[in-house]
């Protein structure tokens, strides 16, 4: 028998069989009366996804391509701005910002930190800033940052206030109107259950009336709400993967966000007691924010690579390694999207069976019933 | 029985039941040891496609994104650029340049024009550019330009040649390397039969040595390449629409691209012949030469978009209005890709069969016929 094989990487997550269906049908022409009410639903869903009043502005490009969409409208050369960073993704997008001309602040953290809102204001009263760029989930590191209490710090000084989402949105609470954020960043192939291509901007009124002098066509923002305010796709779009974020969306709503957010907490919380029970470390916090992925340590004297080569040649399983200088150190359990308890179960038993091949002292026959049981318990929410 | 559905318009264009199971099956990730060969094979065949020994670079994006990065590498602000336009696309071009801050000198042509290599030898007499912008095929008229000779014009005068071939690329020769063409762009979903959502440019080491100070990340050519050399995408690619163009393009070499500008060439003839014998008049040239996209003036009395929503509406049958100023006033049979002779009988049969409904003094009995003579004279090719 082939090997059965199993996406488990934070991004790109396992797609739904009624999604890969959708995104296999025969093409449509993106102006064609059949394809018009998918484009409406997929635009009026992603503002319900997002909570937002507001245009969500949705392109073919990755997510990085959707957040540089933000840089591109936002940033004009020689303005300031402060980024945030943490990890992996929050350094792309000092690069980004510094790439547009941004006289650039970054309030730095060690790649695992969470950012502290106080250190956010105190930052802002020594140098103002015209934006706040931060990420909600930094993938490279399994931390979730709090988004509402960063978002307060950046108003007090009137900065607007960019949230990366992309690994985020629809795993745990993003309260765009309700948190007061200006822009919200995310992409398809994340918690929301479909293939990577399509990239999404939810962007204020306050945002679209600061953008400012850099260069830009394709990405920006001005254009496009214009055209989908029409349903007249501004170029062409990639119908196939809009059809399947249709299905996935319809998916994720019919389970309700509340519910799905309730399980990316459990399914957390069973990574997490999985690999305590393991005997392994934790380079994620342990609460219940980390909902996406769960990042672990690898044993004293284990590369972390080889529990990943390990995992995939024996299991077909895909996990993923350590970013940058974490690379070998860690090793990261996704639980973004279309994952139940189960998907938890497979990744902690597999990792067990690995690291006791390759002789990491791991407490055994004890970690999967640790993940089911922490699975169970009742989250209470925070 | 639910109608059948027929897409027909120049892009996006009919993708082959293979294709459609690749892009519909389960997602891998972009840097899993079983994507990587995926990833290799297409960059490799786009070269071939392409005719280039040179990177073909690619994007998750539309074949405007893949423009943009043309546009955004290239032009710096001040600079003194030259865009060839005779219709929508080249309108889009001067659109773009114009945003990036170029010094533009437009060569522009009434819609429907066939750009003269002399007139661009003048121009360019007059005043120099950097690089010279035109379109291979402008999908918005069916003309499809004489590229070696533009070529030829613009680098003697010390130009760079940068091509939209998005709707020609696979339909009709493009010889990057021996035309000496700087830089092309194209995108996935025209002759190359898969669904839109990649867009690629393939970049001379003239071209890549030229790059400009306009800002760009997502774009950006040298980082492109850079990680495509090493297979390490920069971003996390629209996988299932890589996996889709590998078969698309194995399929297209498997046909071999000489077999495949016959058949387009043949395909053009076959439905010219038929648009004349219902009596009609052809908007796009009487050349063979014109093999990607058959433009129709409506009948006097009659607007394009009744024969459009009629041929719809009677037989699921899509195919395209004029844009811009033409609206109205043509309608446009798609041939580029996947297309046999039928897929011509179909278009005409339909067109004449919506066009007597319409009170339209058309030739009856005689247009099907005449398209399949037509396809089946050899080409002699110019």
């Amino acid at each position: 028998m082939a090997t059965k094989r199993y996406l488990f990487t934070p991004g790109p997550t396992p797609v739904p069989p009624e999604v890969l269906a959708a995104v296999g049908a025969p093409v449509v022409h993106h102006r064609a009366p059949e394809f018009l009410p998918v484009y409406e639903r997929v635009l009026d869903r992603l503002r319900e996804v997002c909570r937002t009043e507001s245009d969500v502005l949705l392109f073919g490009a990755s997510g990085t391509g959707a957040f540089e969409s933000a840089v591109a409208n936002l940033v004009s050369p020689g303005e300031r701005h402060l980024v945030v960073s943490a990890g992996s993704f929050g350094d792309r997008w000092v690069a980004m910002t510094t790439a547009f001309g941004a006289d650039v602040d970054v309030l730095r953290y060690a790649w695992g930190e969470t950012p502290d809102p106080d250190d956010l204001r105190a930052r802002l009263g020594e140098r103002e800033a015209k934006a706040v760029w931060f990420v909600q989930s930094e993938t490279s590191t399994g931390v979730v940052s709090n988004v509402p209490a960063l978002a307060a710090a950046a108003k007090e000084s009137g900065a607007l206030v960019v949230v990366d989402a992309v690994s985020s949105l629809g795993a745990v609470p993003c309260e765009t109107d309700a948190w007061g954020l200006d822009v919200v960043v995310s992409g398809s192939q994340k918690a929301l259950m479909s293939p990577p291509g399509l990239g999404l901007v939810a962007v204020s009124e306050t945002a679209l009336s600061a953008t400012g002098s850099s260069p830009r066509f394709y990405f920006d923002w001005e254009r496009t709400r214009k055209a989908q305010q029409t349903l007249d796709a501004p170029v062409t779009l990639p119908v196939s993967l809009v059809s399947g974020l249709d299905v996935a969306l319809d998916l994720l709503l019919e389970e309700g966000l509340e519910a799905a957010f309730d399980r990316h907490t459990r399914l957390g919380r069973a990574a997490r007691a999985g690999v305590k029970a393991l005997g392994l470390e934790l380079f994620s916090p342990d609460e219940d924010r980390s909902a996406v992925v769960t990042a672990v340590r690898a044993p004293a004297g284990v590369d972390s690579g080889d529990v990943i080569r390990g995992v995939r040649d024996r299991f077909g399983i895909t996990i993923a390694n350590g970013q940058g200088e974490l690379k070998g150190k860690i090793f990261r359990l996704g639980h973004i999207g279309w994952f139940d308890v189960f998907d938890i179960t497979t990744q902690i038993g597999a990792v067990e069976l690995v690291l006791a091949d390759l002789g990491a002292d791991v407490e055994r026959g004890v970690a999967v019933t640790a993940a089911l049981e922490g699975f169970s318990a009742e989250p209470s929410r925070t």
